[in-house]
């Protein structure tokens, strides 16, 4: 059993580090923030009696040994980035589940056969760089470290000049570490578990998601003496355009989700009539087949939409990150562990993506779900009880060492 | 006459000062380029043998005595403050313009029986600062001086700071100077002269305008975990009403315009449903009662869309400038000016609001337009010919000297 009340503080004691006032956090990936939770994540794994890796891409390996060392370690983890308004438990809850198995297991002197390690990943948010999940995707050989490095943010500072100016550019390259599983503990980030009263999710998979960058060019004029009819407003554009990617989602019910989460007018006065809107779509579904369809849908809608009124409108895909199935073995232990806790569970599809997604693509890896307040997340209100938090970390630990025994 | 050529390297030279890679000007009011603008612009004065002051507003004055000093001054100018992605004619003609009509007083020692001034008014564009025209509108007791110094930016900074840190405070109080009469030549920013091959238009008025702030709030969540039904997406409403403002104006046939120039999205990441967005609206009709209409239809759209969506919809006028009807016999001495110097004209309405408007409050005001490319402004591509330039200030010239000899 771990200690819950030690995983708890410490996940207090780091909604610090860019805590806000509405009880959640700002820490955006790379920031000043980010690498002074990452400083604390580093010193917490020395104490707990590991030795700390960086690889090229800012991701933090923390390792115990095991009795065998030539085995692939059993790798826990997850993100200590956030949302600009994110909460206290996405993400770090499972690098601190991580670390307090760690702890949990030095505590007890307890000696696996293989090696063990606590991962960090760099900007599993996306939210200042796209795409998400990004330096999990290059360990996975998604991505390059080149196209990684390239990513801007909306001010234009790229991810490789921001990770060398907060000094977390590690020499490892990024992916030749070989890991012999991945378990990943999460916040379910939605209702199902609440509404049906289940303390874990066995989760079995991550549903398909697609990103969109679109930009939509009018032409800039006054507000006051342009008549109706010869306006180009690529504002009224977009705006029918945001419709038709809700329609999209509701038009493959009951699963399909659509979205569109950042827009920028330019030039933004208010006596102007906007000549440039720039927009993000996110498409999600759990099967692949569904997401290409509306993939189509969305982008018959935008050209029709930009054609009756004069506009123009580039679509760039940023992120395709099909659908993924967890490795049965992995969701085996975390099934067992649930059991044998004697917690409720049930099976469930991530809405989410994942650092899990990527690893599942280099090796056997599996999730456990918690359940968070009215499954509300990206939110600065998200929580989760305590009690919850502390099945999760038993049924990480239990599904490591299960895994480990095998 | 006036010296064509002079005027015209004037406004070349002004446009160096924050001026675009596409041609136009970038100078928001109250910016260190402002500064930089205004300390040309009273330099020139100064050369020309007037006499500044500068207002509690920073309002520039540049005073050419009479023979009869005890009369009102008959008074001409406009802005130098420019829209973000502002072009090189919008304001500066005015401002310029009369001091190029100073000039050539000086040149040739013409005498005028009132003192004749020239008028840099701060914050025309509202771009900044809304609304637009604010400190003639402080000087026509429309809005106080607190009112106007608290004006914020969307950074927060507040006009009346931007102000005192540019230096640009003045002592004498906002509007205790009186006017003989005021004269405003502006690019006409519509259509409507080129169209018709029209040299000078002969303003007899301005359209009604009002501006609004709506703050859409609905609910952040997880955009892959959040099932349709359960959204509150202000961004799906914020589109909504973008849609149903543009409508509006399409009701009212052919003279309406309504617009959403600026929108920002909160907390503007890509895997959030957005949780707030903030827009502007923007009425304008040639009638008060038509502008009045509109606001109840735009009030009507905004709630209802709010309602069907479960959102909330907070809606605030910040502006309401009526419908304004120039002095005739201002506009008379416009006309015979035009007439005199043999240049084709009409009669207009303006589209957009000037500083003439609030100055037909306390003094006899009217104004002269000139034709713009293809009726472009707000544009870094807005462009004025250099012969509807000269055409422009010789009719200020004659229409001061007209008035001044009734
Ligand atoms: N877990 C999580 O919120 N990840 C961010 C990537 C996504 O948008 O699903
Ligand atoms: N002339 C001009 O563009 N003024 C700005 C105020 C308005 O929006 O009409």
């Amino acid at each position: 059993q771990i200690n819950a009340q030690r995983l708890w503080d410490s996940i207090m004691e780091t909604a610090k580090i860019g805590g806000t006032a509405k009880g959640g956090i700002c820490r955006l990936t790379l920031t000043d923030l980010d690498r002074q939770v990452r400083d604390w994540f580093v010193a917490a794994c020395e104490e707990a009696g590991c030795t700390v890796t960086v690889d090229e891409m800012g991701n933090i390996f923390a390792r115990r040994p095991g009795k065998d060392n030539s085995l692939p370690p059993i790798a826990m983890g997850s993100h200590l980035d956030t949302q600009p308004t994110g909460g206290k438990f996405d993400g770090v809850l499972g690098v601190l589940s991580g670390l307090e198995v760690l702890r949990t297991l030095k505590d007890t002197g307890y000696e696996t056969n293989a090696p063990v390690e606590v991962i960090n990943w760099t900007n599993e948010e996306g939210s200042r760089f796209a795409p998400a999940m990004l330096a999990s995707g290059v360990f996975a050989g998604v991505f390059t470290r080149d196209y990684a490095d390239g990513r801007k943010d909306r001010e234009g500072k790229t991810f490789g000049e921001e990770l060398d100016r907060i000094g977390y550019r590690g020499t490892e390259k990024c992916g030749d570490r070989k890991l012999g599983a991945f378990f990943e503990i999460h916040i379910e980030q939605g209702p199902i578990l609440e509404d049906e009263d289940k303390v874990i999710g066995v989760v079995t998979g991550v549903q398909g998601m697609r990103w969109y960058e679109v930009t939509v060019t009018g032409f800039e004029s006054h507000a006051g003496t342009t008549p109706m009819h010869l306006r180009r407003d690529a504002l009224v554009g977009a705006a029918r355009m945001v419709e038709a990617v809700n329609k999209v989602a509701l038009a493959h019910p009951p699963l399909a989700v659509s979205t569109v989460g950042l827009m920028e007018v330019r030039p933004n006065s208010r006596n102007i009539l906007p000549g440039e809107v720039f927009f993000s779509v996110d498409l999600r579904h759990p099967e692949d087949e569904v997401v290409a369809a509306m993939e189509i849908e969305v982008r018959e809608a935008i050209g029709r939409i930009a054609a009756e009124l004069k506009l123009e409108a580039a679509i760039e895909q940023v992120w395709d990150s099909p659908a993924v199935k967890f490795d049965p073995a992995c969701v085996g232990a975390v099934s067992t562990a649930a059991k044998e806790n004697g917690y409720s569970h049930r099976e469930i599809v991530s809405g989410a993506g994942h650092d899990a997604a990527y690893m599942a693509r280099v090796a056997p890896t599996a999730m456990i779900f918690i359940p968070c307040e009215k499954g509300i997340s990206h939110n600065e209100v998200e929580s989760a009880e305590f009690d919850h938090v502390a099945a999760g970390a038993n049924v990480l630990l239990r599904a490591v060492l299960e895994y480990d025994n095998r």
